[in-house]
């Protein structure tokens, strides 16, 4: 399938609308992206960078896109789907690149009415330590996986139209069922971050905290990395995937408890079990 | 302090005394480096890689070492200072490299006997993801920190000697206190292991494994990677500093807790509390 887009509104033009924009603009698949946010500034930026080509003065705006992309942070997704719903052209697809799926597709059921069927649920797996306009890369997403979670009523031609747009950046495209979605990235990305955030929080509190930093060394380094992610970001991602996030707390802090328990028996062989499957599984996944 | 050593002895010639053997002689400090370990495959190939010059036949070569280094697995520190102790001269000087230093002195106490005043605990904080006498490295320890525990004792020699050895490689020594020392690295660097272990054992374990270990990013891969560390080496570290360990998994323990209660609760504030404390914490350690 050859996708060309004439008209784009990315609405959130930071690390990932930005980096959409132009990798979609250097794959020559669009003609024009137009940029819509709440921040007169990022705008200004993002267009003062080439990622996009005009400043949507409304939401109005929106209703004669081929695609509109909402790329916000997770809190703000519900406000923007009420505000550009109404104005929504008839052939208009809508995606999203949220981290949870379940909570995003709620908002768009309710909030789009017979337009949902052309809301495609989406999400780039693509790191972003870095964020904000200037961070914005074409080859950001290339060898990427994008996860799309159409739904029962979602169309078939809107849905392979964003599988194409996001193969025009070089990424690989999955389809997953939006529970399964969330319950994996609880698993292996929301909850390393909570563990992360948990450990430099208890240690950062302690009279100790400089003599702990001072004697870090590279594995303390490599562990907490993610500690150092936007704190509102991950709240809404917390918030928006709680009840797998909780499942998978309670399966940690479990372990973590069984560890604890063979460490004050004294139970070398206990100990070394866990640490022998952990390091197994982790060695084979990194030379995967 | 300009030191001159005729004769080094290492016992457990991989990384870590590999490194040493190759950063002294670079730095012409030592005449001959005598190899001792329980493998005779690993002396060999230490010996074919020029870090050490000649291979003991057995701990009673130790006998005329101006210097005796152990740099073996913690299990094996008690055997070896029971081996050795018979043998050192009068005026051999005994140190180690070991990852703990409350147990290690306490077997020396009691080993050494008299010659215990010429044991000085020490400990290279350098990262060993690899291993064996392959890993070596002559710059594994430049700007790397070395931590001295010398306890009432130990001799004020001895510990100077140990001192200009250590920065002979390029290192800064500190000398502090020998629990201050377990209660630090218990937090900064035994801590971490335990937790990315339990983390990647109990993911490892479920019949969705496939799938996590498919759509981990990279925050995932830098969380866990301490996971695929040396499982006995873990184990005995684990055990050798458990008091101060058991404590700091109690205190991560009980912040995780919080964090899943808030979460419980819907209560974005305190989340965004603790994210942003650790968030703010990180960022500023990652910049000094």
């Amino acid at each position: 399938m050859s996708l060309h887009i004439h008209r784009l509104v990315i609405v959130g033009t930071g690390l990932i609308g930005g980096s959409l924009a132009l990798a979609l603009k250097q794959a020559g698949m669009v003609d024009e992206v137009v940029g819509l946010g709440r921040r007169r500034e990022t705008l200004d930026q993002a267009k003062a960078l080439g990622l996009i080509d005009v400043i949507a003065g409304s939401p109005a705006e929106t209703g004669d896109a081929d695609v509109v992309m909402l790329a916000t942070p997770m809190a703000q997704m519900q406000s923007v789907l009420q505000q550009i719903a109404p104005h929504l052209g008839e052939h208009t697809i809508v995606t999203d690149a949220g981290s949870t799926k379940r909570d995003v597709i709620a908002a768009a059921r309710e909030l789009l009415g017979a337009k949902f069927s052309r809301f495609v649920p989406g999400h780039p797996i693509a790191g972003a330590e870095s964020s904000g306009p200037q961070a914005a890369r074409a080859d950001l997403f290339i060898g990427r996986n994008v996860v799309l979670c159409p739904v029962a009523e979602t169309d078939t031609a809107a849905a392979e139209t964003v599988t194409a747009l996001w193969q025009g950046t070089g990424a690989q495209v999955v389809r997953m069922d939006a529970a399964r979605h969330d319950r994996i990235f609880a698993a292996v990305s929301h909850l390393p971050h909570l563990a992360a955030f948990a450990l430099v929080d208890d240690l950062a509190a302690r009279p100790e905290a400089e003599d702990f930093f001072r004697y870090a060394a590279s594995g303390f380094r490599d562990f907490t990395r993610i500690a150092a992610s936007h704190p509102e970001m991950w709240r809404d991602i917390a918030l928006a995937n709680r009840e797998a996030l909780l499942a998978e707390l309670s399966a940690y802090m479990n372990k973590l408890g069984e560890i604890a328990s063979a460490l004050d028996k004294g139970d070398a062989a206990a100990l070394e079990q866990v640490f022998s499957r952990a390091s197994q599984a982790r060695r084979n996944w990194g030379t995967k």
